[in-house]
């Protein structure tokens, strides 16, 4: 079939409008109109050449929003008319991983998926009979896309397609680092390094589970405010402090962080969030994507007087049972997604959210179909 | 009161033999005469001058195991004729670092023992009028000490003090390690860097909790069958494998260890025991002691992916609580402590036992009195 899908034909070129042939879902998958996806840095970082793992030409885009238009022989999870968001990380339920019970990180489908194909080794997008790869496995730039069944979730069918597409990665990033891989308790101490869309989400995760105290932390004074109304209660911007940062929050704190967030990517960042955390039982969660190759660093001490360090992908959810979940809390008003929400655009101005992206003016971008 | 006693006088040199004085145990201390006591490698390291945080001229010794011959004003928990081990971790029940539940790294009287000294900010011990520095807290190379009773751990009274005493150091935290911080569950694959007296007692702490496979890495071959009788159910010589030793164990455990330990001080030891853990759980917990300054390095790749990196001191154990109950394990036979005491003198001779340890002659060396 005909799909007008943004394209990225090669690194570091803005993406490419284009009318693209998808093929029918073969067995085990379903075939999805896509209404909404967010834009994502992930995205960006792909595009822009510095992901080594990065496939060209290729569909991009993993935080979409859409209905099951046809299912492929053998699916029994999902039909015709269901609500769904597409999963970047599967949850099939079967494997090692997902029986674990301590891991989100299903690997039914991860070898194909790296290499930007499906479950049986070959592509369902093609432009002028050349194979297009496949992003993420879900492949959101585009008003129609394909997918396995395990990497889809199922949600209510009145969830607003432009708000809850941002469940599908950043929201569920944020708040499932709270919950399920920190698991932050009531009455904790919390600092968030970086407010961006992840930040935000880290901040009313905190809020939600009922933190004391949750500090942000961020060199642009302008994200105070929004920050504030996802439950910030303190700001620190480094800029303003004078001395030692890691010692300004341990005393802000009266003892340091129970809980800390890295929502930035900056290996800098991830040691001062590890260094800010209460001695005896600190936990600090690293969210953010470093660049290829860097390295953290702290002395042992730290964690032989008791802080963790860990880090989280996709917010440790398992997403077919946990997206859901998060779709209800934001239809039942428990957490925020609208005010993130601050650009949405047809898919012909996707390469403006890049540049709003670039130039910090955003918090999340989303195209509509 | 006159006491005998081996005394750090001076960094770098040979402790010296002296009859040094002993002063009565103040309001809230008890007198104990020790009857046995271990000599482990923070004495040593402490003693080598390498310990930035040494005190001299001190009585070092942190390992002892007695009976309470006198109690200072107040004491309530522990009374004249109580078998004990004394803790160089307390546990006041109090504070707010035992009261979270989470870490037994009581803080009631951690500034006063940093500075070698009792509670009250003075030392029991002197030497022709000199005062003498006390050592973590505990003092143990003298006939008597005299100890905080929140520091104090009354055990049972048919316990031989020639073995326990190595529960006051090195076997709680091998032991404790595994239970306490990790939390290795039944049927985990273990891997432990280094088989001195921590890395055996890592061992047998996984072989009691139901471990499968519980690897055990040296450079020193001659520690390969020690270790079996602790557990070990796989050998690895760094020295004997080909390509990285990372990989080697990866494979060797199918996927990687569920926990790993290392009981070293190495910060490449503690990379590579992080990095050899499983996907998605692997915890990589860090009992040994680096040196001053050094710093442990890896890819966030790491801990987003999954793997928690750790550390634990004196084996997360609660020593008033938890020491009791591992005397109860040595004498049920669940745990073995006589194959690691490897030799046996008296106070005379404790330089031998130093000796014995820098030619990796000894697991471990007790003094008796």
């Amino acid at each position: 079939m005909d799909v007008k899908a943004a394209v990225a034909l090669e690194a570091g070129k803005p993406l490419s409008i284009e009318t693209v042939q998808l093929e029918n879902p073969k067995s085990g998958e379903v075939l999805i109109e896509i209404k909404a996806t967010g834009i994502c840095h992930t995205d960006a970082y792909t595009l822009s050449g510095a992901d080594p793992e990065g496939l060209f030409p290729a569909i991009l885009g993993h935080e979409g929003a859409g209905v099951v238009v046809e299912v492929g022989a053998g699916v029994t999870s999902l039909k015709e008319g269901d609500r769904v968001i597409p999963l970047y990380t599967p949850e099939c339920r079967q494997c090692e991983y997902c029986l674990s019970m301590k891991t989100n990180l299903c690997q039914a489908i991860r070898a194909t998926q790296g290499r930007g194909v499906m479950p049986d080794g070959t592509s369902r997008f093609s432009l002028d009979g050349q194979m297009l790869h496949h992003y993420m496995g879900t492949s959101t730039f585009a008003n129609y896309t394909v997918l396995p069944e395990i990497a889809v979730a199922k949600i209510r069918e009145d969830a607003p397609f432009d708000k809850v597409c941002y469940i599908g990665c950043g929201v569920t990033t944020g708040i499932g680092a709270v919950i399920n891989t920190a698991k932050v308790e009531p009455g904790s101490k919390v600092v968030v390094f970086g407010l961006g869309g992840i930040g935000l989400n880290v901040l009313q995760g905190a809020r939600m589970v009922g933190a004391d105290m949750i500090v942000g932390v961020d060199i642009n004074p302008n994200r105070k405010e929004l920050a504030e109304k996802f439950g910030m209660t303190h700001f620190v911007n480094p800029k303003e402090v004078e001395g030692d940062l890691v010692k300004y929050l341990v005393d802000l704190t009266k003892g340091g962080a129970d809980y800390s967030f890295e929502c930035v990517g900056n290996v800098d960042l991830m040691r001062q969030a590890l260094e800010c955390c209460h001695k005896g039982w600190g936990v600090s969660t690293i969210i953010g994507v470093a660049g290829a190759g860097q390295e953290i660093k702290t002395r042992p001490f730290q964690l032989v007087t008791g802080r963790v360090w860990k880090g989280t992908a996709f917010g440790g959810a398992r997403g077919r049972t946990d997206v859901p979940k998060i779709v209800d809390w934001y239809m039942d008003g428990k957490i925020n997604i609208d005010d993130l929400i601050t650009h949405v655009m047809p898919l012909d101005k996707i390469n403006d959210a890049f540049e709003l992206m670039h130039q910090g003016k955003s918090i999340r971008s989303v195209v509509t179909f």
